[in-house]
């Protein structure tokens, strides 16, 4: 079966960095299928990357290769990395892009001391180094084993990450293309905070292509019967589906995550609000 | 021959969305041929999804799949559906999204009372119900036959339409993923008034990505030499290729139907016109 | 192994005319592999056309075949041409796009007298004819060779350059296409100047998605330790990475000219400067 690698970057359309990305990988395994996931990531943002991996990745066959370059400090002492989980195999800059597909893992245990920035207010920001699960296996990338014949400092994606991508595909075990390491750079979502009375207090942890709110309130956080509040407005209830709604609607959306969406309309754009506003779930009685 | 799926959605490049669905579709169908129509349909606007479609899918081989994804009433009563016609098989909701697909066929007659909107002052509106030309044949998708197993309310593309799509690709008959219906929601295109004059007036229906005006006054209406009136600018003749022209040109676009367009600009920015702006052909002698 | 087909437009991604394109090129050679370069090219840009096309293509596999459709003459006299270097194919029409590809192979010499205009000023001005480099063979296609049954006026991608590419693909002989052409047009990139005193003044030929200045200057001209200077503004040095940087910094890109970026900015935005702003790097000492 043809091998697949998927793409998600922040390189955009405009250019030829895609292209090229997918040239390199297919004269070194050519019959490999390539898949994008996103090239639309805002540049830099490493959050906004490790969401749409973490929610395109679960729904590929095993197998699976992913590449992942969202990247400001290509070319600095940042490591390039590899990484084998029982499910897929990820390629790219260590950063903290891998931290949603490798955080909840047995055995990821944090080393050191937590930074109190959140990534959302600097998607930038790496909390901190994490143990890699057991379960897992990574590798530093050695760009002299990996890499076209000259590397240069500003397009890992073409000089380091495609072609070490291409090499997995073609059957090179991740050992022969680095050394291993065991932690790597990962952030923690924010997690909402749940109080006594059982409100829970997340925030917008991103806004997709219709304006949609998505927040880091997962269903088994939500209360069964919530009203929600947003940036002043009120939600009288958790809807089913977008068509639910008048205006604004609270739902749980694709991602398993708490979405305020505006009916026909972009949330974001009406109620001026953007990743890192606060959203309140009350249980309903409370009110 | 490998199966080719085509994807037309509005969910845009940003999010994982596409790649999603293109991760359930090679899930299941490792070998198809996935083909990107477009994902930039305006956010809810089913009109623009239908012309996208129409325009394209006519060139695809036969028995090529066509999944379309526009679908503000996704979670509500509002059917997923799948039709065979003779040249292929469509894969979306029916909401209106297929009617210029299925519309002009043998057979394919209106059931009740028309509504007085035009689709392109209210793109999410459909006019009626039509009954299926006898040519082809419908199903309304039952999502435990054809989706993945836990469906949500918000993402049928992921869930229901491209795991039908893959299905499909794999040879499971229509009429397997479930029950057959006649009716469909489709919708007419405005048909251009014709006066007793010789003139003809039709309506911008699609502003394309150059700026282009497309209309609804395809080339059989079209005055043999007709000077061409828009927005209060006069065409004096209608060009064979748009360097025929100054700065305004009238000419046969690419999909059969007359467009106004700028030589090297953009002509709805320097008009200001849009969908649904009157255009007005009037055979030259009557000037 | 598969043929593979790159598209370089500038249609956009909201219509479906790429996926015509594809449509077009799947029904002929249903094998072929297609691979997007970009379709975002500005409208009529052919200067930012052949630089996306140059900066990719040299890294696909030999044989692959390059649609390049960048048309604002579309329907007048200029012609339709397919080009076969010892590397690749390229297909689109004769209006300068492949100079990048064409110009520096030996023999490749000047007819005529050039303009002063340089391509950067008016994107769609071609400087000049040239004599092809006898390594290569070029052919002006005839559209009742290669085109399908109608041809329009408006969308050559479809009519004429997509099925030339899919019969290259299945081994049709360019020869066999059309009328072998020795003079087609090019323009040259402008040469950045360089001073008695080692100071080399260029110039700003492309803005990338990430908003980097990219500049005419190649690693070649550039000063061992220079500074760069750019609409005001000085950089005290050349970076070997974007992260060396605090704001502005000065690099040798990935396609091996000097770039001027903002460190997780955008430099184009920030500065206010576009194509055309000149770019002067001095050596340090006479600084």
């Amino acid at each position: 079966m043809r091998k697949i690698i998927t793409l998600t970057t922040d390189f955009g359309l405009r250019d030829g960095y895609v292209g090229t990305m997918k040239a390199v990988i297919l004269s070194i395994a050519p019959a490999t299928q390539i898949v994008d996931i996103t090239h639309q990531v805002a540049p830099q943002n490493i959050l906004q990357g490790a969401l749409a991996l973490a929610a395109a990745a679960r729904y590929f066959p095993a197998g699976t290769i992913h590449v992942v370059v969202v990247d400001p400090g290509v070319g600095s002492a940042r490591r390039a990395i590899g990484v084998q989980t029982p499910e897929a195999t990820f390629i790219g800059p260590d950063n903290g892009l891998l931290s949603l597909v490798l955080f909840d893992r047995p055995g990821s245990t944090p080393v050191g001391k937590a930074s109190d920035a959140g990534p959302f207010l600097d998607a930038t920001y790496v909390t901190r180094q994490r143990l890699l699960s057991p379960s897992c296996h990574a590798v530093s990338l050695d760009h002299e084993r990996v890499g076209l014949p000259l590397v240069g400092n500003t397009f890992h994606g073409r000089d380091i990450f495609a072609p070490a991508a291409a090499r997995v595909a073609l059957g090179t075990p991740l050992s022969w293309l680095g050394a291993t390491v065991s932690r790597l750079a990962m952030f923690a979502l924010p997690r909402p905070e749940c109080r006594p009375d059982g409100t829970v207090v997340g925030h917008v942890i991103d806004v997709d292509h219709f304006g949609n709110l998505i927040t880091d309130i997962e269903s088994a956080a939500l209360p069964v019967d919530g009203r929600v509040e947003v940036c002043g407005h009120t939600i009288a209830k958790i809807s089913r589906s977008y068509a639910e709604g008048r205006d604004l609607v609270a739902l749980l959306g694709s991602s398993g995550r708490l979405e305020v969406a505006w009916r026909n309309g972009n949330a974001a754009e009406r109620l001026g609000v953007g990743v890192g506003a606060p959203v309140m779930v009350a249980p309903r009685q409370t009110a």
